[in-house]
């Protein structure tokens, strides 16, 4: 084939807390040859996750991004030409192929063939991608909800929590999504259905989740940790399972931030508080999937993409999902 | 039987932090005629536990002992007189039967019959009590600790904690024990076996942990909270249990105090952080003894006391194991 051109972003400076447009650079290079063993994927969707934070952040975290690496993402693609077993022209990928027009690759990078037709290909980076596999699984998992409980739910209109809530709902559960603006309350309440809404900027907290959670609170679904936890925690039923996914709200971890002890709360409510990973729990990653395909399909989960065009308006993007500028997934187009 | 007389300590007032003697007051009043399924225990030993700080504070406890009451303890006692079916004078009883040298009660006070003559009945209040039934089935349930990995203990020489740090090391584990003096620091590493010791009040702690954890903390069990935790949550490793057993370095929960938020550490080492209260886990506290009476036989678990003699040594008792002037489990014989 002819020599193909690739625009790609790399990653161009650690940002000291959320990462903007300046942390990043757009190059012109050509595509490489591809070896034996590797894939060349063309990308259609880019994904834009909050958790691109810590993989710019250099402390502490679990999966740093090298300086000067193509921006690491999930995206959809169709490989243009295989030189590996089990692909083929046309197949139609999601996988690490990183913020660029072209990826080479080894099927490592692969996550899952998207094999289905009838369903937008956009949303195997949403809903059916790492944000509701994400909710799926650490729901599951960790937070084992069980039908009357109340479910909380922070950032509930998010890629994530939107589809927590609507997960704790199918199950039975009283869902209480917790969000910042009137426009993402109204999507939570008549799109996600959560059966209490509250806006942890205009609403007083403690009063709302005490008239919202008469009984307390079963599973903290947490993406963001800060004041909002704050309020939550000393609402915590006996038994009560807290989920950390995410540290949203909070812009620096080093040093960390004060805030008030949670040992007493966990104690008297025999409360337990776990950080969950998806990448610890690729094995059911295909279950999960087919799940919820399934209640895509019958319509009892429902999403919302914020797609804008050009693979350069990934740069800013990550500070916009940080500044509540999305709702819903965001996605790039290319 | 001719009338008797009991000696009993009541609850005066609530503390606002330590229970000190001020808040107990002694009682002299007739014993109480025994009702049909009663029985009337006289008390050879009592117990003082750090929970019982948790038991005289109003604010947010889930089990006050309501002033005015006899105040609550676990004591080792013979009958004396029986009412009740299954219990006969001369049964010798473990259970709540509270500071005072006469109780009746119902059998839903006994927690054990000792049946055992070949070990001394106070250990039943000790490493064969709630403090050793806590660390054994806390350690079991909460940390499952795998041979090999490391288990850091706060309050290593206390009831629980020396009891944790055996049965870990029994298992196979790295034991490192956190504790006050050099005094206790001896019996951590000569009678219970801790494979480190730090003392928490002359070590440099981060640098101590460091050496003593190099692959990090796979179980922390924590009785104290505090500044002791803030230097021990940092070096979790991946995967790592801590369990929420007592909070002793905290003098008030109202208001929480303000410490490093641990979000952040949960979430990128995965790690699960869980409360304990050894009731509610009583369906297997007789499995766990039988286990631990073995371990005392074989000489694997061994423990100490600390002993005062007289009802009055109760009352001061609670506000010195909070000082730290106890070495082993604290006891009140009669």
């Amino acid at each position: 084939m002819s020599k193909l051109t690739n625009e790609c972003i790399r990653v161009a400076s650690r940002p000291g807390g959320i990462p903007t447009a300046d942390n990043f650079r757009k190059e012109v290079e050509p595509v490489p040859d591809l070896q034996p063993g590797q894939i060349l994927v063309q990308n259609q969707w880019l994904s834009i996750e909050p958790a691109m934070r810590g993989w710019l952040a250099d402390a502490n975290n679990y999966a740093s991004v090298p300086e000067g690496d193509v921006m690491r993402s999930l995206c959809v693609g169709t490989v243009v030409e295989s030189r590996a077993d089990d692909y083929s022209k046309g197949d139609r990928l999601m996988g690490w192929f990183g913020w660029q027009h072209y990826a080479v690759v080894a099927p490592t990078a692969v996550v899952q063939n998207i094999t289905t037709s009838d369903l937008p290909p956009s949303i195997y980076l949403g809903v059916l991608g790492l944000n509701g596999i994400t909710a799926a699984t650490a729901l599951d998992k960790l937070g084992q909800p069980q039908a009357g409980e109340t479910v909380v739910v922070s950032t509930a209109a998010g890629g994530v929590g939107s589809c927590v809530g609507q997960l704790a709902k199918a199950l039975g559960c009283r869902t209480v999504g917790l969000t910042s603006t009137t426009e993402k309350a109204e999507a939570c309440k008549n799109q996600f259905a959560y059966d209490h809404v509250i806006n942890y900027k205009t609403d007083d907290m403690a009063a709302a989740l005490k008239s919202a959670c008469p009984d307390g609170v079963d599973v903290y679904f947490d993406n963001t940790s800060g004041h909002i936890s704050d309020a939550v925690m000393p609402q915590l039923a006996i038994g009560a399972r807290v989920i950390v996914c995410g540290t949203a709200s909070v812009t620096s971890w080093n040093p960390p931030p004060m805030g008030p002890r949670i040992e007493r709360i966990l104690l008297t409510r025999r409360a337990r508080m776990q950080g969950f990973l998806l990448f610890d729990h690729m094995d059911t990653y295909p279950a999960y999937v087919r799940q919820l395909e399934g209640m895509v399909r019958a319509g009892t989960l429902t999403y919302r993409e914020h797609i804008t065009d050009g693979l350069e308006s990934a740069m800013g993007a990550i500070q916009e999902v940080y500044q509540g500028k999305n709702l819903g997934k965001r996605l790039i187009r290319l």
